[in-house]
């Protein structure tokens, strides 16, 4: 077993953090929230789907509350979003590509973790893809929808499949920038081609939709 | 203190979870989810409440993400949905009863669980309850409507039957098949019999219903 | 590091636990709930701020499964808020500062409990808004609603100046029953200042709004 870069896992945990809270802080200003709740938006967001994967690893307490770093780039995303909603809302498509990326860089950092705590493979990439979804889905039931990662073609698979390549790599010792980089790519660009083709999966027989 | 057996524990809890899974399959599909949707809200229904159970009582990681046998169900359960809602539909008080046996089930695996993790007694059945409960809120709070348990006239009265059953065999050393099965049908057939009489629970007094 | 009166911190989280299950039976009276459906509302709402503190300390069993007297504070509140719906309604101004009262013993009860499970400071501080500002949200998110937390303008804001006075006075050896005290008014007289005021934080530039 290789021994993880703190270094590394903090770089990626902060960038998916920060995008994170841009996506949650973006929702909370077009729901019309004040610059307060625009902030617990986005710290919910960014900092949501690490807390859940840090109770459930036993990571008392939670790097959500206990690491400056974290706290700092989730106000920091909140406040990008509060004052630069106008422009970031003219890139709409990047705001979606900047998601795929946090999308991936949490899920990797996240099954990393959980198999630093000595979680099994499996359950470590599925705690991975549980931390790249997680926060998207307290920010949408925070804001009163159903969450994207219900209602979006190709959201989960992604970040399972970069969790998985993260496992992979963690397990076979090769767990390292250029392995993180690339489970984080994998992750990121099978979420943006399924976005810009507009990739659909099944629905259910009989329901008139196919 | 009686040693719980393991399989009997663990067939209980797999039962439990395909027959929630099932019913969250049911409500996505409903939702107009495709199929990826209807699995993410079938397995949150199935793995919710054993989720917030296992992390009250410390048992890390949570049977729901190191269990192939859990996860294997909640998937079957989703893809039931997914693919026979329509005959599923048509035996829609069918429905509801096998949500009943599903909510003994988990009220009683969970006290047991809790129990068998050193709780107290009375703790050890409110974790029956809360685990019995927790998948549905879960899946009604991710499908946008209030939960079940908030509405439904008896329906976390049941869950709370079963669990102190069980908690009450588990402390006597009478805990077993036969006292795990009266546990879960006396849950079971009280929630039955409130949904076929339509038992209504009191309403506030001045809100002009009764 | 001061030794923390167990009696002050059970009376604190007593208060807190009751006013919030009113605020939460109120809501479910307001909904249409019936009597288990109020109950089961005010007991999350009582109850769940501190539950997901303890899950985050790692205070196992959480003490709203465990103590006795903090079920009865829930189902007490939720009782008076069932039977007394009416006549509450009419001081509806004071429930509000009741509110105020009840976020400023919660943050307080939860930043001293994370302190004393050994949480550092800040973490604690921010451990204490959580505790606070919790159980409004999972009162509203069961409601099918928008959180208070996010929708009002100065709520979590106060939570923080309690928990963070608190933990000051916890670092510095003199937290007792006056510094407790203390705390608990600033924040609920920032509160309720606050709402009696209309005070407004701003809104994001380019919304229409200020």
């Amino acid at each position: 077993v290789v021994v993880t870069s703190p270094l590394l896992q903090a770089v990626l945990d902060v960038l998916g953090t920060l995008v994170f809270a841009v996506s949650g802080g973006i929702v909370g200003v077009r729901k019309g929230l004040d610059v307060f709740g625009v902030l617990a938006l986005a710290a919910a967001t960014g900092l949501g789907g690490g807390f859940v994967r840090d109770l459930a690893i036993g990571a008392i307490p939670p790097a959500a509350l206990d690491s400056v770093l974290l706290l700092g780039a989730a106000v920091t995303g909140g406040m990008l979003a509060f004052l630069l909603h106008v422009p970031i809302g003219r890139v709409e498509r990047w705001v979606g590509m900047l998601d795929a990326v946090g999308l991936g860089l949490f899920a990797v950092v996240g099954a990393v973790k959980a198999a630093d705590f000595g979680i099994d493979p499996a359950p470590a990439a599925l705690l991975g893809m549980v931390s790249g979804v997680g926060g998207g889905v307290i920010r949408d039931v925070l804001a009163g929808r159903v969450p994207v990662v219900l209602r979006q073609e190709i959201y989960a698979i992604p970040a399972l499949l970069g969790a998985a390549l993260a496992v992979l790599a963690y397990e076979t010792g090769t767990y390292g920038t250029a392995t993180a980089l690339a489970a984080v790519a994998a992750a990121a660009t099978l979420r943006i081609v399924a976005m810009l083709r507009g990739w659909n999966a099944w629905h259910a027989p009989g329901t008139g939709r196919t």
